[in-house]
């Protein structure tokens, strides 16, 4: 260890106590990554401040000792928008988890960032409202990652992303200072720092506190699955339901593959041979979700559905949804590893993108499920491989590379939700022209001048370690390190 | 005139032909003012280009003789959004109007910015569809102007305000440049540039297309008319109607001043010795819409309602908004001037604020009005006034600033929708720390570093007309320009 580190280690103790920050290289080893497995890295540190106060305190000590940080929430990014590629210090928010206020009558709350998403409807249920952003890691992934990532999830259609939910922030900048942007009244004045903030993945400063608006559980839900014998076919019925004017507060497909692996998980009793199915969800007054479903129901007949279901209890809804949000989880029984997709198309383009990825599967000879959100055209391919098998993983990361790009073609985009992180920089360029790349670093450069902060995460940060990521040509070995 | 303006129109001139710009004392006093009477500036040229093309070559040319611009709209703003403060040029972007491409399918429509906010409306009608923000200017405002203000409307409490309808924009930036950002797909890559554009007032750049949403048309609406017999008790009925999870597609406050007003104008009925009368709009699903209509009379009884009335034709429908919108218009019966604020506080302070306008009114001995957006607790004190009494004029002013100011005290902002044009620049550093000041202003510098494109809008422009603003001390004086 050097003597930068000896002191910084020493430092960062004084702040947190020594119960509260990691340096061995076994404990750090769950750090090296997060829920995009394909890259890893080791921070130096990781510190667990319990106050906004020892944020800052940490933030200036990095500063001082001239080491990059990071912010992390649950770790559960699924584009390496944890990974700390410059080393240094990891600022691990999970033990700020705190809920400060709920004030249903006005319908916000002001929570800490280490809050877990659930956690937060939770808190709110008895009084009849939850948090509307519910991405499937909802139950693990916090309000500060989300804010970092504007996560979305299966209400998204609906309900809109976290962007359309925060209206608030605290955040400690990148030399130190706190700042309090937006709050509880909600209407901005001035440039909406808020909304500029929530997305920015941690290249603006770490968020301390958030003030999010609190939404009315709606008085009924209709709860269905749409099976259909082709992948085609569902997506025609999508854009029907789509197209007649109905907003579902859910449309999420399911093909084959994943209907295997959460059936085997779950026993729900999902048909084997269906080519897709489509978890369909309206709310709203008792008297009106009825009328809503049954359109719903009569345009899946027109295009040709196999079978319509209706959740029939809240038990039966609650175990759709749970085969819906924990098919991720399912898909260890296809395979040891998989990467999970995040492309945006317009609604109207799925069955070529879909076709596309099964192309796709077919050309690099590897596994591809589909689970995903229909009716915002975000599609989540899930790629499955084996981690030891680096030649595989070299095809994943082309094949999910392919399919990225088949997106931008079809004039959409490379994510939908799940960030930029590490992952996905290198498409940055594709994305945006050169004066709006540079429009970009110059706005980080307003919040975080030396780039210490998340160097290397959403923009190539120059000088820090920008240039591995940009010529990243064979990023099997980066994920051998 | 000087050489330089006369280079500067024969360079103009040769963009846009003789037909397209103004420079005659007496043709520019229609440009001196928009909606805010209060201060007036003559810009020295008024240019009106047709495409895109032609607003960069009018940038370019400004650049080059070292004239400030700023970019117009329809004037409506009613904070001074438009006041070419340092001069210059103008460039009124009216001749922009088309309707480039209309996809109901996916949701969206691409437009110029000089296109009058109801006439998309009015395009995409026979598909039912429509297009959400809907200010009371709708009949004259453009796109291009909302896009700069983040404009609201009565629908804003349901369907939200500019910035969540504007999924992609074309701008000049202020050095001649062309960017686009965004676009149909709508989910975001990177930092969410159209986000930070929309509500920049023009401090960015010039908004020459937008991607923005259609929203479908809802199957029903049921109108209704609460009669109160004072203005507490018709606050106290909106809380609890928000409080019981409804959310109106609009909720709209109107007082006794201004239901005199609207009576002698629009003859629908109103009793003239209410207090406040309320009117209340829900939409969705026929089945639905009876049902809460139902639940919104019931609370409006338990409160103590003096009478509910329900728009029983859509020809009855129209006539209700009618009033409500043209309200402003009405008003011209009261006052040969009048002052319309904008102020946002948490809903639960209304009675508060509403209490505070009273005394206000009183204490300065000017009479006060209010029309206003209950359900997001934006009000829209209006003061009345005769323009050629510059001491009472003085009175509305600091009557106004009071107000402002008692809103920011209850946690509120000084504006909801109108923006801070030049009225509002002096209570920035009410609003923001020096710190957070200093980030807009950085910010604006990434776009507009030599900040001659709409100087001393929303912020103060160092050493261009900043300080004739900040010193705003007997604006009484400048109106008289």
């Amino acid at each position: 260890m050097t003597t930068t580190s000896t002191q910084l280690i020493d430092s960062l103790t004084k702040i947190v106590g020594t119960d509260h920050l990691l340096f061995d290289a076994e404990e750090l080893l769950v750090y090296e990554c997060d829920g995009y497995i394909v890259e890893k890295k080791c921070p130096d540190v990781v510190v667990f401040p319990a106050t906004t106060a020892e944020v800052v305190e940490v933030v200036k000590s990095c500063n001082q000792h001239e080491v990059p940080f990071v912010p992390r929430g649950a770790g559960t990014s699924l584009a390496g928008g944890c990974l700390p590629v410059g080393g240094g210090v990891m600022i691990a928010l999970t033990r700020m988890r705190e809920i400060h206020e709920v004030n249903v009558r006005d319908g916000y709350a002001i929570v800490d960032p280490g809050l877990v998403n659930v956690h937060l409807t939770r808190e709110v249920t008895p009084d009849g409202f939850h948090y509307a952003p519910d991405p499937s890691s909802q139950g693990a992934c916090t309000i500060g990652g989300n804010v970092a990532t504007n996560s979305g999830g299966p209400h998204t259609l609906k309900y809109g992303v976290t962007v359309n939910h925060v209206i608030g922030i605290e955040v400690v900048l990148p030399d130190g200072t706190i700042a309090n942007w937006g709050g509880a009244a909600g209407m901005p004045a001035g440039f909406d720092l808020t909304g500029l903030f929530v997305g920015s993945e941690g290249t603006f400063g770490v968020c301390t506190r958030a003030t999010v608006r609190l939404t009315r559980n709606p008085a009924a839900y209709r709860t269905m699955l749409a099976i259909f014998d082709d992948i085609q076919t569902a997506t025609r019925a999508i854009s029907e339901i789509i197209g007649a004017g109905i907003i579902p507060a859910a449309l999420e497909l399911m093909d084959q593959g994943i209907i295997h692996a959460v059936e085997a998980a779950f026993k729900f009793g999902f048909p084997l041979d269906a080519g897709a199915v489509v978890l369909i969800e309206v709310d709203g007054l008792e008297v009106s979700v009825d009328d809503e479903a049954s359109q719903i129901m009569a345009l899946c007949q027109q295009v040709g559905v196999r079978e319509m279901r209706t959740a029939n209890s809240p038990a039966e809804r609650q175990l759709l949804w749970k085969c819906r949000k924990q098919a991720f989880g399912a898909i260890g029984r296809l395979s040891p590893s998989f990467c999970t997709q995040d492309g945006v198309v317009p609604r109207t383009r799925l069955p070529e993108i879909l076709e596309f990825i099964e192309e796709t599967s077919r050309k690099f000879d590897i596994r591809i499920v589909n689970v995903f959100h229909a009716g915002d055209g975000n599609i989540h391919p899930i790629l499955l491989f084996d981690e030891r098998d680096k030649e595989q993983m070299q095809r994943v990361i082309e094949a999910g590379d392919d399919i990225l790009n088949k997106c931008i073609e079809l004039g959409g985009s490379v994510t939908g939700e799940h960030g930029i992180g590490v992952e996905k920089i290198n498409f940055m360029p594709k994305l945006f022209t050169k004066d709006d790349l540079q429009v970009m670093q110059e706005i980080r450069e307003v919040f975080n001048p030396d780039g210490n902060c998340s160097p290397c995460k959403m923009l190539p940060t120059a000088g820090a370690c920008g240039m591995e990521h940009i010529e990243r040509s064979h990023p099997g070995r980066q994920a051998a390190m």
